[in-house]
């Protein structure tokens, strides 16, 4: 079976939305990631760390779902790292109201022994030093490795670490305004040729509620978010899209053009579900049936015949 | 061969975008559409307006194309109408900097007689009582009647009579803020089921980059903007995405909803040509193996494999 390793923040979020509000819950990068990676027949492990005030049920939901947390460090004493935001009323912009990156301040990444070969790394977002030292720390270079990460990274203080590990990824995913922020052009095309300049072979550029681009020489790929009657919160579609995106590439063990089409698919399908319910909710209860009908329904909603001449 | 009638404003632009500013140049929503639709092999006739201070020139033009103009009324001594628009940065919004109705203001369209029993009836942006008069006029009802309006029509003082013509045709295209604005929903997905209510079967909605999504019953197709490296002026793409649909759907005079996608990719790929000059300027000089070559580019955008089981 191949192996998908995934780092990235594992948080307490609490969200709130026009429909509601959440006290402190299930958040974070990797929970998101592993879990939409899971609905692939992968082997996967999360690498990351938390409090000693996380909740054991959290791990039980990681273990049903097959997922390897013995790389999650348990830091005693710790708190894990909390984040709390407010979505505006048109659901495309928030307000973060608090962060505290407790545990996650001085994370020292360790990725097991069973997983320095794996097929796939998905470097979630967090600190590039962070997502630097798991590529380190690898004995086998991986099929390849996939970076996401957000405007944060892109400040002065950070730009020079971020710049490094982008030059040692083959795929960056990001939305499009840190693909403008990132390569100074506004066109997205001009963006992406940009930053596979600075590393990547291919480039994804999510566009949220707009779809989700793939670039990679000349090739343009694009898949549109499956127009929703209702997004209920849209924290962690991101992260859940890149798990999507990573888990399917593991399971297939393709990194072809036209395999990552695919896998570009998959990505917005499981991001449909994920914004469906606050947090993972959605993610947690997802079934095989559901993700096969709502295939059927991207290919219903791009899929025409035209005649060339 | 099928016959295409189009109402719509036959205007002077002057525009300025962050490349640059033109002088009083063709524009209005007439000229868009017609141009677009003469890229397939249909009958097409313009009813429309202008003052004895409009360039004759503009008419061979038409000419060459095949687009009967003898329902375009020439008001002597009249001026013809004037719009001139600034567009921000992002070239996604304008400023409005003069609008001059001119002979648009009293304008009473005259469908003629062999076009009275058009197949296909585009009812470009216009004042609805305009657009209304025009559907009086048909002797034979058309196969399709298609609306585009806009914004400015949906406040207080014409809300009534757009809401007359909504009525009364099959398909409306509109862009996302305008179904907003219209439905008062802001969900697309309930937005589109909205004004289904209100009369028109297919419902079009455009959302400029972000491509256009067509609405009928339960069925919802997509079709993305193609991307492109520079959007030098966005002034008539929506017209240009009318005329495409339209055009296509009188060449081939099917309007099953499998058609209907085929015109909504036609259409975009238009549009995708419109935007990289100004005003008319690139549709005037459009070759058959330019718009050919484009729609494999469609293809490759979005289409893909993917095995359900």
């Amino acid at each position: 079976m191949s192996k998908l390793l995934i780092v990235g923040s594992v948080a307490f979020d609490a969200i709130e939305t026009p429909f509601g509000k959440t006290d402190k819950i299930l958040g974070g990068a990797a929970p998101f990631i592993a879990l939409s990676a899971s609905n692939f027949d992968i082997s996967s492990a999360i690498v990351s760390v938390v409090g000693e005030d996380f909740p054991l049920e959290y791990f039980d939901l990681f273990k049903e779902r097959n997922i390897d947390i013995s790389a999650i460090e348990i830091v005693k004493g710790g708190k894990t790292f909390f984040w709390s935001g407010k979505y505006h009323n048109d659901l495309n912009s928030r307000d973060t109201l608090e962060t505290q990156l407790n545990v996650l301040a001085d994370f020292k990444p360790a990725v097991p022994d069973h997983y320095k070969d794996a097929d796939i790394v998905m470097l979630g977002n967090l600190n590039p030093l962070v997502q630097l030292s798991v590529l380190d720390q690898l004995t086998t270079k991986p099929k390849l490795a996939i970076l996401d990460t957000m405007n944060f990274w892109m400040e002065d203080a950070f730009i020079e670490d971020l710049r490094k590990v982008i030059a040692r990824v083959d795929v960056i995913t990001i939305n499009d305004e840190e693909a403008r922020q990132l390569s100074g052009e506004y066109s997205l095309v001009k963006a992406a040729r940009a930053i596979e300049k600075m590393g990547p072979k291919y480039i994804v550029i999510k566009k949220g509620e707009h779809g989700a681009l793939l670039f990679h020489n000349e090739q343009i790929f694009f898949a549109p978010a499956l127009p929703l009657e209702e997004v209920f919160d849209p924290t962690g579609a991101g992260d859940t899209f890149a798990g999507g995106f990573s888990g399917y590439l593991t399971k297939t063990n393709d990194i072809s053009f036209e395999n990552m089409k695919k896998a570009i698919i998959h990505a917005s399908n499981l991001a449909s579900f994920s914004v469906e319910k606050f947090g993972t909710e959605r993610m947690k209860n997802l079934n095989r049936e559901e993700v096969q009908k709502r295939l059927q329904q991207f290919k219903e909603l791009t899929q025409f015949e035209i005649e060339l001449s």
